[in-house]
């Protein structure tokens, strides 16, 4: 069975930051599945697109994933509301699995406090959260500490998922 | 200098058809360019994703691409009405290089006149136009006629990727 990459949805995630994951890592081989905070609900990305979540934050754990990837847009804003989300972000953390977030994903990150000391990269209006949350921010394309892969921008899409590729098909 | 990919744009593009590709090769290794009737122009998506092409339909010629991406949504519809995009479409076929069209993409294949007797799929709401512009539809997530390669709808995005990609890489 194909091993699974969740994906994070709510409202007004960044369009293109959910859509071109969810079809990379298809195109890979893996499952992806869309977990919001709740099951078979809709969707809509910051510009209109139109997507419906496979899990409730309830029915997912880290031990289901490979991989955890955090689009940005607003979406973090809420999705950093559901305890579980947070919690799941942790689990795969203590568990050592690939985090990715990009844009204003690294906001679970920093909700989930496990940035204490670590290289993180973000759209630059959460330089100061991330700074905040103990990370070492750094303005690159992409950002790899251990786990966590962190970019800032949808421009940022090719090299982000390309490093997330690396790590789990290592 | 990296081989150019061009991608055509139009309002009411499909989002995630458009978006998928256009990282996709950047990904790839290959220079992504997105051309509209215009260039410079903001085109929004039929979700509403905005994007600005790169040229118009009269500062891009067969010769500078490898590949010609046609997007589906109701962009189609419009992009015919150019000539010149037409013309590109017609030039691209005499030179045997890559023509990929998904969903309602393949109207742009109709109008250039080059699918007699050839295999292609499409959105199924223009399969009589295919087969009226002498085409054979065949309802398959990708089905590639040499250098013709053609998809149903966006959840075929990664075998529809993936097919161009080792035409254009071989």
């Amino acid at each position: 069975m194909a091993k699974k990459v969740g994906i994070l949805v709510e409202y007004d995630f960044e369009d293109a930051e959910l859509v071109y994951p969810y079809y990379r890592f298809q195109e890979a081989g893996f499952n992806t599945v869309l977990i919001g905070p709740k099951g078979g609900t809709q969707y809509k990305g910051k510009h209109g697109y139109p997507v419906i979540s496979d899990v409730s934050s309830s029915d997912i754990s880290a031990q289901d994933l490979v991989a955890l990837i955090m689009p940005g847009g607003w979406a973090p804003d809420r999705l950093r509301r559901d305890k579980k989300l947070v919690q799941l972000v942790k689990d795969m953390d203590a568990q050592e699995k690939t985090l990715a977030a990009i844009c204003h994903g690294p906001w679970m990150l920093c909700s989930a406090k496990i940035i204490k000391g670590r290289h993180v990269t973000s759209f630059v209006a959460i330089k100061d959260d991330i700074e905040n949350a103990g990370g070492i921010f750094k303005n690159e394309p992409v950002v790899v500490d251990k786990n966590i892969i962190t970019s800032r921008a949808p421009r940022d899409l090719p090299v982000f998922c390309k490093a997330i590729l690396k790590q789990i098909q290592e």
